[in-house]
């Protein structure tokens, strides 16, 4: 601590002290750190480098940024960056702002309310240039982001929000399509494994789900309600199967919970997709790589990604309302079968 | 482009402005913009917020950070984020980074040394306060780096760089354990899956392969080098299984790999583990929900980011040399069995 007290305290090492230590111009100094334009010659530039070493010289950005009154930055909060489904969006975010010549800090609130709550306010502080939120929230807390007049893209919506652009899925949809295939397999009795929150995009996959069974005349199947993680669609599978009788077909309403779901079927006498077909929500790498490679309602996560980019970068806070919604594809692998099923 | 050379070009508005058309102290703007120390009443809050929306006014952090001589950034390159083990190694990171009061700029490098070093150069150009880099080749260009005076801490390293604190697994000794593990079993045709590259890290894991054979007096298995990749790994299991006698036990050197070489078993008519088993190494939760669950050698990931954030955030570039090396752990699971295998 009191080092750094030190540190701050001293007075920046500039340009010139390291031109004039090294006896060169201010130029020769200023193309040795940025690598040009102009080339140096190796003696010159070793005495350069000598001078910013032993006076400790580092180029100021913060100068830069404060002429041209931008950061640069976007903040991103995502729920759990080691989600796959998070991981391929946050890595699409990262190109497409990089493409812009924008960095992104990201972070994750944990699925907490309270750590998204503290995450937003340290990005207010670091002056982001634009903020894309999944918000572990229906309604997050966005008064002190636009107090600091940063605009905002919500994330992984599945309606619009006053005053925002929000970008999204049509969980309804798509998790409809990924039903009906089920029923067109023959399956009459299709369980549920969905988020436990009863809002937002969980409560739109569960709509999607149930749309389906009522338009083919079936009754509901059951339904576990459990975290968004593998562990979560662990605990669902076993709870499916130890019912008395267990459905035939399970949707599982994200990829880490239909991993789950497959562990907890591999683990009883019961195979998939011959006894129990399994149908997943997200379309991460991981359900490819899955045993069997699991069907899945595929989200378009680079798009989704551009858009949410585009947006921030066009627009300041408040000036636009508008919904973004992209539509899911259904890859078909092995886990659904491909004929009517046997039981 | 046009709006945004205008936008560019304008005076900045500064919290001066705010609370003149506000019509209150630059006192209360602040506590406005910063949600206190003080309370504002409600209506004047309101007067603020109008303010500020109308003059599109955003505080400046550029400026504090010109004050401090820091932006409180850190940098991070890693091959591939969506890869569990760098998700996690990330997350991680951004962990012990946000307990110092500072962010991390993720950064992808594809794998590729021309995107690392345009990557090392943006980095460099946003004078994040310090780097870290797993980098994709052995001996990385750091000559930028230096110049700009910013300190650097090697990720994922099997031994330490000249005038650079490097950290990583001990590599050699987890693998060299793993594949004692196997022959523990009873196995004595033992296959190895392996990265492309062949020094670093790549060369420690094969090197422990080979050392737990020659221990025990078994001949060298099969090789596939493939890409470090759930691809990859799935080829590399085609190939020894096409073989006129597969393997009994295999050694995939990643988690991704380990579960493309499942899938390729699992295409087949023989069983993990009563036919073949399968040990990986890094540990990443994907490892855990894989069927079977993976007996892998896990790295620590969690004190590897600590100790590199303590000491990319302690030393000066130069200042230190240093090599930081974390024991691995054998996490034994169902992909190796429990007895002598039956073929």
């Amino acid at each position: 601590m009191q080092d750094q007290e030190r540190v701050a305290a001293r007075r920046p090492v500039t340009r010139q002290d390291v031109a004039r230590y090294a006896g060169v111009s201010t130029a020769v100094v200023s193309y040795v750190v940025n690598s040009g334009p102009r080339a140096v010659a190796p003696a010159t530039r070793a005495k350069v480098l000598d001078a910013i070493r032993l006076l400790d010289y580092r180029p100021n950005a913060a100068a830069r940024a404060l002429k041209l009154g931008s950061t640069q930055l976007l903040g991103l909060v995502v729920p759990d960056s080691t989600n796959p489904y998070f991981a391929e969006l946050s890595h699409a975010i990262e190109e497409a702002a990089d493409a812009k010549g924008l960095a992104v800090l990201q972070t994750n609130s944990a699925g907490a309310a309270l750590q998204e709550r503290n995450l937003l306010q340290k990005l207010i502080s670091r002056q982001i240039d634009g903020l894309l939120l999944a918000s572990v929230g229906a309604v997050p807390d966005l008064s002190r982001v636009a107090a600091a007049n940063i605009p905002v893209v919500l994330l992984d919506r599945d309606e619009g929000a006053s005053g925002l652009v929000a970008v999204g899925t049509d969980y309804r949809a798509g998790s409809r399509a990924g039903v009906r295939h089920l029923i067109e397999h023959g399956h009459t009795d299709i369980g549920l494994v969905v988020g436990r929150d009863t809002g937002g995009t969980t409560a739109a996959r569960e709509a999607g789900w149930l749309e389906a069974l009522a338009e083919a005349g079936l009754a509901e199947g059951p339904i576990a309600h459990v975290g968004f993680s593998r562990e979560g669609g662990y605990e669902a599978g076993r709870r499916l199967l130890n019912r008395e009788r267990p459905p035939t077909a399970i949707f599982a309403s994200s990829d880490m919970q239909a991993i789950g779901v497959l562990r907890a079927i591999h683990e009883t006498e019961w195979a998939v997709p011959d006894d129990i077909a399994v149908i997943s929500f997200d379309g991460s790498v991981e359900s490819e790589f899955s045993w069997p490679p699991l069907t899945t309602i595929r989200q378009p996560v680079h798009d989704m990604a551009r858009a949410a980019v585009d947006a921030v970068t066009q627009d300041r806070a408040g000036s636009r309302e508008e919904y973004l919604s992209f539509p899911t594809e259904l890859v078909i692998r092995a886990s659904c079968g491909r004929h009517p099923i046997k039981r």
